[in-house]
């Protein structure tokens, strides 16, 4: 049997509809902000697979942000226009008629990469994902972790800055997130551009038309402020990665998502900032990977997995 | 049928037979630092039940420091003199012709809290040993978590001060342990009680001679110097549970050990100092509390449980 699997992003809803082998057969894509409400995705979702495919699913399976895995809503969502609390699965079911499964999007992708990417067969191991927000989804004593809260683990919002941290979107201060997520690049970047006297290629960008592709690729030139701001990007993520391998003994942690495009480049950079962090036991064996299906879609395939056999 | 329980520390060892009703029938303690070798505390342990109890066993579960529960070894322990890497379990099979079982000390505490104690029934939560060192003990997805290095967590050396960190035993720089841990209380201690000009109590002490207890004992009675040592005591072990809590989205912990005696006192300023960098969702629902077992010897009752039932 085929099922669905959905990923929900802040920008982009994409759907894909996986085959017994595990491949995906058809697959679409939404700008989310042309959805008004979640009934209205669910509706669109349902025409296009009826008007464009003749594959049939047997079950659905969503990541989505803010999801709480145990009521099965997606909770005072920052990035979505749909409500605080939204049936995402009640709405799906009653639209489809099918049974519908909803996860964090981050576990979703962890779920990916433990059944089609890098981690196979592991028991233990951390997902991260770096794009607009930062999250994390987790395989623990060989299961998808799902939190006391059914939240998955906030890794976004560890505070790595106690006495002087920047305030995140969250309401708390120093944030990992309000440092290394989208929004917080680029306030690094904006600051260590304006503050540096030396020459750099970013000082010719108008400040708020600046990406973060733009500063690894200037980074990779040796431009000394983009150097400047993928090092505290390194520096950052590494040493909130060390206190997760810590505090969990953790051997394989996989970077997903924008971020982890950067490949070895920020890979190598991350690594070097842990170490000194960690202890010598755990420094011995850790592994940092960038996650195999980084190019792929591992939360459509996490997802429609999670449809068909449950979290484990 | 009875199983012996053991609780193998840096200043004692303590044993006790526990019965199929999970009491301890019988039990005695030895200092440790009157065996040269793990083969002569087995070997002790072995004449003692034979020479004072009637009562036979089935099996053996022991806590200590420092294990590695894939090998079954104590590998490279800092407070223990018996070698780097001791081969306890084959030790105590060969000596008592019964199968044994070695975990983590913190480990065995939590399997102790979870079955007999304040965790009973709970899928997620952590149990947070303070005493020489800073240990702890996790249950995730409603089974013991031994880590993937088998060494179950080591919450004492995440570093909770980036650029100034305290040095660690463990050869790193700003763990918790250095600041929470015995010799680290009394080294703030130190440093609080010189740098005071106003009057404290703890100035008639000579500064070799304070004990974390005097430390309470006049925090308690609002000596102004007293009250800043512990305050910063909680500052460190709140913020460092933050970040635990929101990584792992946890709502139950347990503070276990010498620290956790002072109950209430520490407690609330321990809660206090948390909640700031806690996740609004996780915020709601956490729940701080001192170990139900902490007068009793939950390391005994879990290590028994744990050699009679598995790690589930």
């Amino acid at each position: 049997m085929n099922y669905l699997g959905i990923d929900i992003g802040g920008t982009n809803i994409v759907i894909g509809i996986v085959s017994a082998e595990n491949e995906i057969i058809y697959s679409n894509s939404f700008k989310t902000n042309t959805f008004l409400t979640a009934k209205d995705c669910a509706n669109t979702i349902f025409k296009d697979l009826k008007e464009n495919t003749k594959h049939t699913i047997a079950g659905i399976g969503i990541g989505a942000p803010s999801v709480n895995s145990f009521t099965q809503n997606i909770e005072n969502p920052p990035n979505l226009i749909w409500g605080d609390i939204i049936p995402l699965t009640e709405i799906f079911e009653s639209t489809f008629n099918l049974k519908t499964t909803l996860i964090n999007d981050a576990s979703a992708a962890a779920i990916g990469e433990w059944k089609f990417g890098g981690a196979k067969g592991l028991e233990n191991f951390a997902l991260i994902t770096l794009g607009t927000g930062v999250g994390i989804g987790l395989v623990l004593n060989g299961k998808i972790y799902n939190g006391a809260n059914g939240l998955g683990g906030e890794f976004g919002h560890i505070c790595i800055d106690r006495n002087n941290g920047r305030e995140c979107n969250c309401g708390g201060h120093g944030c990992l997130e309000s440092y290394i997520g989208k929004e917080g690049i680029l306030k690094t970047a904006k600051q260590k551009i304006e503050f540096s006297s030396g020459s750099s290629k970013l000082h010719d960008f108008i400040p708020s038309e600046i990406k973060s592709k733009d500063i690894f690729k200037f980074a990779r030139k040796e431009d000394p402020v983009a150097v400047d701001i993928v090092d505290s990007i390194s520096r950052d993520l590494g040493y909130a990665i060390s206190m997760l391998a810590n505090s969990l003994d953790l051997k394989q942690i996989f970077l997903f998502g924008g971020l982890a495009k950067e490949g070895n480049f920020i890979k190598k950079r991350t690594l070097k900032a842990m170490k000194p962090y960690l202890m010598p036991n755990i420094k011995e064996n850790i592994s940092l990977q960038i996650s195999e299906l980084n190019e792929q879609n591992p939360a459509i395939l996490g997802a429609a997995y999670l449809a068909k056999n449950g979290d484990s």
